[in-house]
């Protein structure tokens, strides 16, 4: 049976780190400060918001949600990033996706001033990942990580193997690992025979979004099994991942929900506190 | 026995197409420009930037070559690039690399302007191969994508292991093969059993620098394999491949010197084509 990654449990300890780190913070007069703006009513997202926001009173950073109209004008938009990255008390900047069809998202994130890109999907961010010197990785990538590294789970020299190439999550997740020196094998919708490739995963990603993709005989035994899929099945969130048959064969693996998931939000207050204490460190820099 | 892949003869297409194309181009009014910034007096840099701007001349491209000394200020350098940045009649940058040690590269890159950057290496443009949807790739790169496509090599659903990860060659060549579909698997100095994941390459890429890397045992009957490598071993030039004894296996292979070599300058030209049409047609749209 495979030893179960909590990632409540290690969300929690992120949290309570945090919430130390920010406190110290505003002793030092430094309040992390966290914009999200929110286009239109989509309800979904309009959840997602609200929990960010939970998660930031909790650990004491300061957050703002910016409501837009759905049908904002593109440069209206823009003109209201452009603010955010010229005030000096926001520090971390937010676009919740996905925005409505008449936006162009590209052009928009590429608004978000690179120093305040909390997500990290500003092309500048995202070319950092090739340098292995990124700012911040984006949230779910960042707390694959913090899973494996909390749980001893070593990365360098083994295989990794991420089914899923999306800019959110497998792609970034595969440089993270490429960037921890693992061997990577990015496999993705186009791949043909995926189980000749799962089965040597020492460290399995899966971020494809579809229900029941890996079952048992995907993964080699005792191989490490994160699960990065949310699906509505009949009412149940369900990952990708088979939980019930992997986890007789894997070593380690995140159950659906409360393995990857309860991680995106704390490491989204994480980035939040890094950008914080980085732009600290450049005004101190130019005292 | 494989075939081989002539990558001199390739290459020549690819200048003889170009001609045409800039011909064109001139009887429009519209000169290509590329400018090559060389720093010091490095031999083998200046022996490169001579065959680039022979290469350039061959086509009908303007180049102008701006020697620097080795001891320019960083900001010096960057004020010049600026220039460049600002100077419409000049449509691509090239700073000939490696720099002197006291000159911050990846700060100088980040100066030249993304829409003039032919080799690819400004981080905007990285961020772009994650999307798919890149200005350019960088000419090496560039010019095994154009000896797969003219010898009909298909990359869709294949397996394509790319043996090194620099950031000129390595990690851009694995982001083009993804982005053409194909399953990629990317090993370097820290994979465990290189052979075990060579073996599995429909397309194999070696650019690792390392000569007698990949010998018969490491490649899969009927593969086809891109030799990047140009080492120099008691005088003469070799690849990264044992030629002699992969020929025997693979279905394809590039040879070293007259395979990958000859289309990096090709591709040199062809991005400053492109970049050239590219400010051309955003000049038109601004009328």
């Amino acid at each position: 049976m495979a030893r179960i990654l909590d990632g409540k449990a290690i969300a929690k300890q992120v949290k309570d780190e945090l919430r130390q780190r920010v406190s110290q913070l505003r002793e030092t007069g430094l309040v992390p400060k966290l914009v999200v703006v929110l286009v239109g009513d989509d309800a979904a997202s309009a959840s997602y918001v609200r929990s960010k926001s939970r998660a930031a009173q909790d650990v004491g950073i300061d957050a703002e949600v910016i409501q837009m109209p759905a049908n904002i004008a593109e440069d209206e938009l823009i003109r209201a990033l452009e603010r955010l990255n010229e005030d000096n008390t926001v520090h971390a900047v937010l676009v919740q996706l996905p925005l409505p069809a008449h936006l162009d998202t590209d052009r928009i994130l590429m608004h978000v001033h690179p120093a305040k890109d909390v997500d990290g999907f500003h092309p500048v961010n995202i070319g950092r990942y090739a340098t292995g010197t990124p700012l911040l990785w984006p949230c779910t990538t960042a707390g694959i990580l913090e899973i494996l590294e909390r749980s001893e789970i070593p990365i360098a020299g083994r295989t990794a193997v991420i089914v899923g190439r999306s800019r959110i999550v497998g792609w970034p997740t595969a440089q993270l690992l490429l960037a921890h020196n693992a061997t990577v094998i990015q496999c993705h919708r186009q791949t043909v025979n995926l189980r000749e490739y799962t089965r040597q995963a020492d460290i399995l990603v899966a971020a494809a979004g579809q229900p029941s993709l890996i079952g048992p005989d995907d993964v080699k035994v005792g191989a490490t099994v994160i699960d990065v899929g949310i699906n509505r099945v009949g009412g149940h969130l369900v990952g990708d991942v088979d939980f019930a048959a992997v986890e007789e064969k894997a070593g380690a693996i995140t159950p659906v929900p409360g393995g990857v998931g309860p991680l995106t939000v704390a490491m989204l207050m994480k980035n939040t506190v890094h950008l914080a204490e980085i732009h600290q460190r450049e005004k101190e820099g130019f005292r």
